[in-house]
C-alpha cells in the first residue's frame, strides 16, 4: 500500500528553470526531485507541488505531496537522534524454503533445504540460545570488537517441516554474521547432523570452529529496529506478525 | 538549524552490495542515499543506519538517521492528500530593498529601487485589494483559466522607506504573475507615478495594460502554504512574522 508524503521545501530559485519538470536538460525543482526518488527508490512518480514557482521565483516553504510504495515511513527525529546508537533492539528474521522441490519462486529470499528437518529439535536448541551470553562461537571468525557478550531476547522458529520455515532473531545488538552463523547450527540439528542439547557447551567453547557454517546471505532480512519511546509494536505493518513478509509464502500454506 | 530525520527503509539485498558505502562504483544503499541526498540537497551528508547489513542480506525495516539542514519538514500525510488541492491558503513575500545605494549582497533576493517610495501610499492602494475580486487586470497576458476571481485574505507592507521593504501576500490562489503585478503596480504608486485611490478603478477594468509593469522574479518567494488542520501559525519557523527571511536583511535595521 503506497504512503502519502507531504514534503516542505525550501529553494533559491536562481538554481532553477522554475518548478515544473521540463523535458531535456533543464533543471527544474520538481524535476530534480523526481530523478533523485527515481534513483532511491526504483519508482517513477510525480511529485505534485502546491502550484508551480516561475524561474527565478524562490520558496521558503513550498509543499509538495508524493505518493511512495516503496519508502516505509520518514519522519522528524527528535535532535541528537542516531539510527545506531539510539537503538534499543533488531529483529531479524531469517527464511528457510523446506519443500523437496527446490522453488524458484522462492529462491531468491530463502535458503532452500530439501532435506526435512526436525524443527522440534531445531526449537529446543533455540530455548538454549536465548538470554545473554558470550556468542563469540557464532562470530564471524577475524572480527574484533570489545566485547563477545550480546543479549538474544528471542528466537522462534515458526512454520512447519517440509515447507516455509521462518527462524526469527530479537536481540539487543548483533555480532557479525551471528545470526547466520546461529541459522546454519540450528540447520545442522534439523538435519540430526549435531544433537540440540549441546548448545550450552558450545557457547562455552567461545570457539568458531566448533559452531555450524555460516547460512547464505539472501535468506536473511532485518525486519526492523526498535528505539526508546517506539510503541510496544511497531514493526512496520506489524512485520513480524505477517508471515508474508520474508518468505515469499504463507507459513500456514502448508494447511491449505 | 538542521533537523533530524529518521527513515524507515526496505530493500532488496540482491541490488546492494551490502548498506555501507564504499569507494568506486560499487552500488551500496548507503552510497545510494547519500548521493541522492546531495542532488537534492546539495548538501553533503552521512546517513547513519541502525548497523550494516552485509552483502544479500534484506531488510523490510532497517532504520537511518540523517541530519539535513535543507530539507524543511517531511512527514506522511493522511491519504488523498494533494499538495494542489488540499491547500488552503499560500503566502507570498516580496522583498524590496529601498537604499539610495545598490546592495550586492541583497540583489539577488530583492528588488532594488533606489527612489525613495511613499510606504503610506503604497500601504492605502494595499488595503483596496484585499477581499474578493476579479484580478484579472493583474494577470500575465494570454493566460487562460476558467475565472479570474481569486481572494486576497492579507497585503501587508512591513519595513521602513529608504531599507528594506517587505510585501506579503495571503490568499487562497493566484493568477499567474499576480503577485509580481501587483507589486509592480503598487511600486509604482510608491513612485508617484499612479495615483493610491485608483485600485478599484483598476480592478473593475480587467485589463491587464492598464496595471503596472511585473516586478522580477527573483524577489518574491513562496514563504508557506497552508493545509486544512495545520495550526493557525503554521509557517515554516514563523516565516511570515521573520523580518530575516527573504529579504537577507533585518526589516527593523532602519532603526539601529
Amino acid at each position: 500500500v503506497p504512503s502519502t508524503f507531504r514534503l516542505t521545501l525550501e529553494y533559491d530559485g536562481a538554481a532553477f528553470q522554475g518548478w515544473q519538470a521540463q523535458a531535456g536538460e533543464v533543471r527544474t525543482v520538481q524535476g530534480v526531485l523526481e530523478a533523485a526518488i527515481a534513483r532511491v527508490s526504483g519508482e517513477r512518480v510525480r511529485v505534485q507541488g502546491s502550484g508551480r514557482t516561475d524561474a527565478g521565483v524562490h520558496a521558503e516553504g513550498q509543499a509538495a505531496s508524493v505518493c511512495l510504495a516503496t519508502v516505509r515511513d520518514l519522519r522528524v527525529a527528535p535532535a541528537g537522534f542516531d539510527a545506531r546508537r539510539s537503538a534499543r533492539s533488531k529483529l531479524y528474521r531469517y527464511a528457510l524454503w523446506n519443500g523437496p522441490v527446490r522453488s524458484p519462486l522462492r529462491a531468491a529470499r530463502a535458503f532452500c533445504l530439501p532435506q526435512r528437518l526436525d524443527v522440534e529439535a531445531m526449537r529446543e536448541a533455540a530455548r538454549a540460545l536465548v538470554g545473554t551470553h558470550d556468542f563469540r562461537s557464532f562470530q564471524a571468525a577475524g572480527s574484533s570488537v570489545a566485547t563477545t557478550v550480546r543479549t538474544l531476547l528471542r528466537l522462534e522458529i515458526r512454520g512447519a517441516p517440509g515447507r516455509a520455515l521462518a527462524l526469527d532473531f530479537e536481540g539487543t545488538g548483533f555480532l557479525r554474521h551471528m545470526v547466520r552463523n546461529l541459522v546454519g547450527t540450528l540447520v545442522e540439528v534439523g538435519t540430526g547432523q549435531r544433537a540440540a542439547g549441546q548448545m550450552p557447551a558450545l557457547l562455552a567453547a567461545r570457539d568458531r570452529s566448533r559452531a555450524g557454517r555460516t547460512a547464505p546471505a539472501h535468506g536473511l532480512t532485518l525486519l526492523r529496529v526498535r528505539y526508546e519511546g517506539d510503541p510496544e509494536e511497531s514493526g512496520p505493518q506489524g512485520a513480524d506478525s505477517d508471515p508474508l513478509i520474508a518468505g515469499g509464502d504463507s507459513l500456514d500454506r502448508s494447511a491449505s
